[in-house]
């Protein structure tokens, strides 16, 4: 790879991609380009403007957007829409906010004439494959510059030296090593490494950061209403929000109730089982309800492929394969299913558990003229269910009879 | 169908199949033997004994069987290996159960000379398919008699005249209506039908038989360990239990925490939805304890293929292909994938959940050793994630060369 | 179900179809509307109108439509498009007409008023299924007959009988029975029953009927080529062509070179084992060229997702479930997949066989700089290799160390 | 990496491997030990015995072995049960090889002390990836080298050079550069570089090997009967063949009638697509042998599921996961149906195609009984067609119900 003349960076403003920022500069040389999003994580952007003019990058040079209502309708919803979970029960809150990271630089490297991108993501990782993987996908020519991977600052001491040699302010309360390390949007705050390394030991409560202790959790069940259109949450108890909007109200709502806590350890795509502690309060809530509504308004054949289908999108999300043909034919099968997943779903919030006790809608398949216990006026005749067992019984009668015939008790 | 003979039927000693036991004996004039099982659904069986002879049954026709091992041991287990659950949700407690009666009233027939089984499902439900294919698969030739399917008894109404012409004796409380319709075995109890047929109203707390109301569960988290050896639990607390045992006593810690409820609209396979309380107390335990140990103990390859291949591994349970060779397959190739998942989980019981908390193995692949956030003594290379990503790339760099080639801007 | 009143029918023209007609109006007093379409099976249509006319219906109740544009452009092509085969070798040629005609009847049924539609289908095979899933699929109230499974004209001597009772004219071959039973339409010929019977005896070469053996094929080969936009055939050997008209020269083609002959045993959906002679000459040389161009604008992720979703794609082609949700899911995703799937495929033809001997395209993602065995020129890193190598073998490295270890060897 | 002592090297005897031979001792300075198998390539094998000696490779470091029948047995044979092939053409002959010697490499290593094996795989290929991943899976702690990716002889020019400064022989056909690359083995002949890059060029003929041209093959049909057991061919034409002996008379058999050619891109798991010629003469008669037994002993639910796990179980193989978890689950399911896959086959093989034209077995499921067009003596009641349809239907014209309700026409 050629020398990078000009890099976005991913930074957050923090110590470590201010490191990343000082080291682009003395190592390669090169013009720094700053991108700050905000997604939802819940931290001001304002002092990586600050930081950033601090480290000398000229003021055209540092982006910062608010992207939460992009984040939340063009990643996380689709992904919902899939119903998708890593490995039996990761809502993927991190893996899915990747791409759009890297799309931005992208963009941003096009609009600034830079010929490289940076991340601040480490070499054991997934994000850094998100990361590249994305970028790379739309722009084939883009240099990714992953300095984790490349220099020797391989201790916390040293990067402490390197930012004290270069005039980084550290707060103070990063002298210290942190405890475990953390990402967070707007879907999910994720926890690990450090005082989590043992998945024999329950994590200790002061990791949590955006859900209470269900122990803690109000004694009362709250219900809550969410109405969605193709496919989408629209409104929480008949109010019209914008995605972004409705997501952080059921963040809200979920996290007062203790819900959408995980202790999972997951396969990496990069080979290694790690341990994460994952918050996704308004997530959890939404994937109960979205299964909720498409109980009565999604068809069987369909429900039933988008779930045989579901382990692989989500891998793919997952493993960052976001910008790929078999993610998009995937999304284009799933969003053909949404047409009419819409009504309304009620769920009961209570004590780190979200539970539909509800659901209805104009396009409900449910039909309680077929179903009833009661006479159902000929809307169903019993008898056809005998002609539909024996034809589907014939093969496994042809089975039997050839066991019987081989084992020569026919 | 010729006229049947002599015929096993399916008998829970209740008023349903002690008139289709008369009606069998009425309409065809057939000798009738008695299948009484004790799968765990917590009644007397001895009362069934009393109520056959009384309708006329001989001694030797009244079988009367504890099949609760055989039930976890056979069935129960080996679908827990899979993580299965039906639409997201459903842990198949009732679907599973069915093919081991018709395993039995099949053998049963053998062994009696019996010319015809007999169940009392109706007309409209999965389990007359579950009884049908599990006999048609064990025995090609052997005739099944569905009386609710053939019989014009139908309505409350009707039933009762005909009981009570009869001499059967009617319970006081089955007089009137029940308001809703049970199932229950050891691994479950399912509640469906008339209160229950509006799907948007949440469910009478009364419906529920046998978890507490979360609300009223103790409002102290309860931990309980689970050891698995090949993929089953052997193990609480460190106290071996037969299969039965072992699940019985995880109903009682799931119960008395409220955990297992479940309120669903599924996609039945005679084609209506409909709806279903279900409650699962030790399942919902034992499936979030399996998955713990798997996280690390399961190779992500085989787990991955695991997850893609449950669905229709559900499906063909649920649909009550037990006995068939697609299900066999995909067992083979789930238990090929158990031999090393054993070790023990830690699970938090509280207020309706069941969360792993920890989870340690002799087998376990999670390696500290590469995960660590701290210095790896080598056991990885940053580096190679370099070229892991770059390779992984080259398509998508292409795909994203093609592109611009085509518009022009390449 | 009440008695139909009007009645619209799927004719050919021919004996058995004529039966139906005259069957339909003495047993259920209805009127009949007839439907003969020319979906390129080879015979002439207006016979089928004199006919009609002969039998009493009314002008304005015989339809007869050249359907072959729409049912090459519609139905054949997005099939091909997914390279579907069912059992590994079946292209699909009868399953695939049928919901056209389906299709057809039912919006003839609402144009006319009719309430019914019915077909000649037997109740043994796929095509009843086909025709009828389908139908109800597009009119939910639609009365279906089928008087294959409804008369008692159980054999061929019953059916002439009935036959000459109503007058219903009886070409001179159709006295004896036919030695084996045919469907023809522009993509296929299928043959089968009668003679063909035994699976183990290679079916006597007067069953084909639209390839040359290929012994008596041309000795020498020739070459066509093919171009395709979107997945689709639009041009052969440089010449534009309609959908129809372009399958029409490559049956031409392929026919001449005795190429598309199939002997194939399959798995009816109704459980039972089926023979059957297939002659898809043009298909047959379509669906190697459509994966020849696939070769080099497919992406391997698409294409790879491509062939995992296809036998199911097929499966609910031939099982008649066309116009279902998921056949229509797994469309959007296979469509999504061809966009540019465009270029020309050169194929060879000889005696039998049809082999792509090359392709080119503006949009191939073939790369000689990348794969040349000579230097290129720095397009790949080969160290890049051992890194993408060393990540993928993390995971079985740390399944071989956990076998070393539980084994006491390592 | 540290440096390694004893190498066993992958050594065909040819220049290439000689090469590596001496780069190995003057690089590393390390002990080399030569694996030489006969895995039906079809070249003397003492040759290289002669020419290792000749490179100071001592006796008792020299191994050669006929491995054929274990490499038919264990490795060709499980692959054709499942009717694996690669983007739906590609026989998977190279990558099925791979695993057979890296196993030996291994296992070699094991008993002469070594601590690296050495292959002759580039670095642009999948074969490297095969060998490796195959070599970390049997042994976690294996170094393995592979000189194209570490040295600097990237002309042919600079390795004939070191081949003289080594006195290495050159054969006097090797001093120009081939036309192409070529593998051999009992399966297959692959050829792909130089003269095939251009994907539109036909293959020119001298490219194949293995296989006349079909032009040239005989102009009369000849019929070879297999004989399986348990899914895999045990006989031709009555007579019991060892598994390499079986395939030997196969490849005589197809390759004489010009049978298994095969030009393809095909996409690499290192991301670039590559075009190869592939004559794969026994294996394209077993494949389609395989099926047709298949036809008429297999379950349609088990072969159905199979075709659906064949495209993962084919990628499995070529990108080099034979020892991984997830194929052994996918074998495991794919030997749980083959049983009873046991019988005759019938193929005509004429002119570069291998057709069956008859099947029997003592195992058929197929039933004339069943299937008849005659009257079937009440095997099958046509009437269960229409309850079975019904059923079938019953989703369906829900959803249509919707659909008209929606659109305000119901």
């Amino acid at each position: 790879m050629s020398t990078p003349k000009k890099v976005v960076l991913a930074y957050s403003g923090g110590l470590d991609t201010s490191i990343i920022l000082k080291w682009l500069q003395t190592e390669y040389g090169c013009e720094v380009v700053t991108f700050t999003a905000d997604l939802g994580q819940g931290e001001e952007l304002e002092p990586a403007r600050k930081k950033a003019e601090l480290l000398g990058i000229k003021p055209e040079n540092i982006y910062i957007e608010d992207v939460r209502e992009e984040f939340v309708r063009d990643f996380v919803f689709p992904m919902f829409r899939a119903n998708a979970v890593y490995e039996g029960l990761y809502l993927l809150g991190t893996s899915i906010a990747r791409p759009l990271i890297s799309k931005r630089l992208v963009e941003i490297a096009a609009e600034t004439g830079a010929d490289a991108v940076a991340h601040g993501a480490t070499g054991k990782g997934n994000d850094q494959v998100r990361f590249e993987l994305s970028a790379y996908a739309l722009n084939p020519d883009i240099k990714v510059i992953a300095p984790w991977r490349e220099w020797d600052l391989s201790s916390r001491t040293k990067l402490l030296a390197f930012a004290e040699a270069n005039q980084i302010p550290i707060a103070k309360d990063k002298r210290g090593e942190a405890p475990f390390s953390v990402d967070a949007n707007l879907l999910h705050t994720s926890s690990e490494g450090k005082v989590l390394e043992d998945p024999a030991q329950e994590a200790p409560d002061y990791v949590y950061q955006r859900t209470v202790d269900p122990e803690k959790a109000p004694d009362t069940p709250e219900y809550v209403e969410i109405t969605f259109r193709t496919g989408d949450p629209v409104a929480i108890d008949g109010e019209a929000l914008s995605p972004a909007a409705l997501l952080t109200r059921l963040n809200e709502l979920g996290g007062k109730h203790g819900i959408g806590r995980l202790d999972l350890v997951e396969g990496r795509f990069v080979g290694m089982k790690s341990r994460g502690i994952y918050e996704t309060p308004g997530g959890t809530v939404l994937l109960e309800a979205h299964r909720g509504i498409e109980q009565i308004t999604l068809d069987r054949g369909a429900a039933h492929l988008k779930d045989e289908l579901m382990p692989r999108y989500a891998e793919l999300i997952y493993n960052g394969f976001w910008f790929s043909p078999e993610r998009e034919m995937l999304q284009a099968a799933i969003d053909a299913s949404q047409a009419h997943v819409e009504g309304t779903v009620r769920v009961k919030l209570y004590k780190g558990r979200a539970s539909v006790v509800g659901r209805r809608s104009e396009a409900t398949l449910y039909s309680e003229a077929h179903v009833t216990f009661e006479d159902d006026a000929g809307a169903y005749d019993q008898k056809d269910a005998a002609g539909f067992i024996k034809i589907n019984a014939l093969r496994l009668k042809l089975l039997a009879a050839r066991a019987r015939r081989l084992s020569g008790k026919g």
